[in-house]
């Protein structure tokens, strides 16, 4: 007979889920109410209105999708893009890799601008592309990459797809709530992220947000969405304002508590403190590492916060390392994906675990594993290093 | 500035969600874990397992999608279904039509069975459907209509789709937990359900199962599945037997801690055993139903237990009534759909909602509403009835 299964207590420092807040553990085991309750509705407004700000738009299509981040992918795809339509997908990583899987499933065609994983979306590469293809209708790039920890300025992009009469397509999953991000002032048309990540949640749903000018795009469709489950014109029958909720699927109650918690906690927070605080965690992290000796993937400037991609040293057994982290420090690392499988570690600082104890704690214990496998390196240094930032 | 949500404490007595168990509710709230953590990837084996326990069947291709059931009806649809596909589809509901909507999305050709609202789907008419369209390649129904409390013939209809070299896809979200399902035995293709019914579980997974011959048919496919997140191919890849598991979407690892718990609890009691409770709490609350002069919108012999759709009588205010509930008792009853809203109340015994204490309350609280809304009935008599069951 299988037992109830009572998981490990962790320190989630990968590429998420990261740790969750217990604020927002607490909220998702609430008492269940139903869908189209009063109390329900309200929360749903509440939830609108709090994405609003995360996004900072005021887009009235502001919504969670009721699964992970890689369906709230979908939901910007296959509500605009029909087959035959061009559109531009940045790849500098695995999530460009995703987008441009999608484009193609809806029957599109995808012109791909390809930039070296670990690197920024080139704007002259985007700029050159859109000259190029006059006809291309979405612009599609990877804000933040989780597979490499690059930042991409998503402000540029979009400009450029706004003078080139092209929407665009954003994935901001592991941005959203934890880098810089104006969906309004910089005119993203199309964003979908998670709820794992810097929102401290969970993983399971996808917050999404389509400007007045993707919604037009979606009702001028020549052929119906291909999925009914996404199809954007269904599910804000639910979404929509409105006192009057038409049901459409039943929404995943206790996960969308989890998330008015998350949100409320950002609301608390403030949106740019929240940002700062990824930054700043992220600065004595990356001064311990460096003092460890480790070199990141991505050159400054083009670092994202949250996610630290550094090369795992020469000599070192990385499969081995991780289990020693989880096994006898109870820590998740990420491992890299892709073309960096076995190359870097991820090591993330999200939410709730963008903290100083994690990034002092994961010092500590990168620093007597590192030693453990033979690693000459100065022990505490790490930890003085980033405690300098903090003082 | 937004508050935390406290939701109230409700009875939930609708078609779903159901009330969740409480040791379901503590389990979502466990630390979160990685979904690539060999402790999570232990539980995601023990999930299938008991899964498939809970369809009755070996299936490999046997997971919890991840979101709604709305999901998993389209994961049936969009991995089976190619452009120009004949499916049969028998609607005696609401969801059948959803079925309908998912043939011609994938760009299918439905043929459809028609029955009454209220009914089970007729056996003669689908073979003679199948007789008119030896070219058709799946059989679609609803084995538990929730929509209208009808549960249809899945052995029978699955018996005559196998004569004529026809898949099914079942729509079993309802009856998973509640009614006689037997996947293996009755020749079941591709299945799916949903977790907050009589499962116990919050709303937002949605378990499916496929045959071998199903699987087969995605293998044999000619177009690539016109889903990335849904595509069985991809997504069995993570869920698949094996230590190694790729990545494909993040699992939503809280939702999964309470459909393991969900799922232990229906191994503790037995399938049998929780159909037989199913059914006696139906008889109890039936009697006392009958004895407020309620009658049944569908047939006795074709009466889902766990949904209980009666006509609301003549001369009472539906939405004030259910109002009424809600405030006053804090009891969710559900309201009719498509065709039958404002003519059927549905009531709910699902899973941990369907327990003696719920029907003698619903009654309760029904018969004084009425009462207060003038209807002539003996106060008392439906609460005897029930109990008179039990005894």
């Amino acid at each position: 007979m299988i037992q109830s299964f009572n998981p490990p207590v962790r320190t989630l420092m990968g590429p998420g889920p990261s740790d969750i807040a217990p604020r927002v553990l607490a909220a998702m085991s609430r008492p269940t109410i139903g869908h189209l309750d009063p109390a329900f509705i309200q929360m749903m407004d509440e939830i609108k209105q709090m994405l609003q700000y995360a996004f900072q738009t005021k887009n009235e299509l502001t919504m969670p999708v009721s699964a992970p981040g890689s369906a709230g992918m979908e939901t910007c795809f296959v509500n605009l893009v029909e087959p035959g339509d061009k559109v531009i997908v940045c790849q500098n990583g695995v999530f460009g890799g995703r987008m441009k899987e999608n484009v193609e499933r809806c029957g599109g065609v995808a012109v791909m601008v390809e930039d070296d994983w670990g690197t920024a979306v080139s704007v002259d590469k985007v700029q050159a592309a859109l000259e190029q293809n006059p006809d291309a209708k979405v612009l599609a790039f990877v804000h933040a990459e989780t597979s490499t920890g690059a930042i991409s300025d998503a402000k540029a992009l979009c400009a450029l797809a706004r003078e080139h009469d092209c929407l665009t397509i954003v994935d901001a999953v592991t941005s959203l709530g934890g880098s810089e991000l104006r969906v309004d002032e910089w005119g993203i048309d199309a964003i979908y992220s998670g709820t794992q990540k810097c929102l401290s949640c969970p993983p399971g749903i996808s917050p999404v947000s389509f400007s007045e000018r993707a919604v037009e795009a979606v009702k001028a469709r020549k052929t119906s969405v291909p999925s009914w489950f996404l199809d954007t014109n269904l599910v804000m029958g639910y979404w929509g304002a409105g006192a009057k909720r038409a049901y459409h699927h039943t929404a995943p109650v206790n996960a969308l508590y989890a998330l008015h918690e998350g949100l409320v906690m950002l609301q608390d927070e403030g949106l740019e403190n929240a940002w700062a605080r990824h930054d700043k965690h992220h600065q004595a992290l990356r001064a311990g590492l460096e003092a460890m000796g480790l070199k990141f993937l991505v050159a400054e400037g083009e670092r994202l916060p949250q996610l630290n991609s550094v090369f795992i040293p020469e000599g070192v057994d990385d499969a081995a390392l991780r289990t020693t982290l989880l096994n006898d420090y109870s820590l998740e690392i990420g491992a890299g994906l892709g073309a960096f499988a076995g190359k870097v570690w991820r090591i993330g600082l999200m939410g709730a675990a963008c903290t100083q104890r994690n990034v002092m704690f994961c010092l500590m214990a990168l620093e007597n594993t590192l030693l453990a496998q033979g690693i000459s390196l100065e022990a505490g240094k790490a930890g003085q290093a980033a405690l300098a930032v903090y003082q």
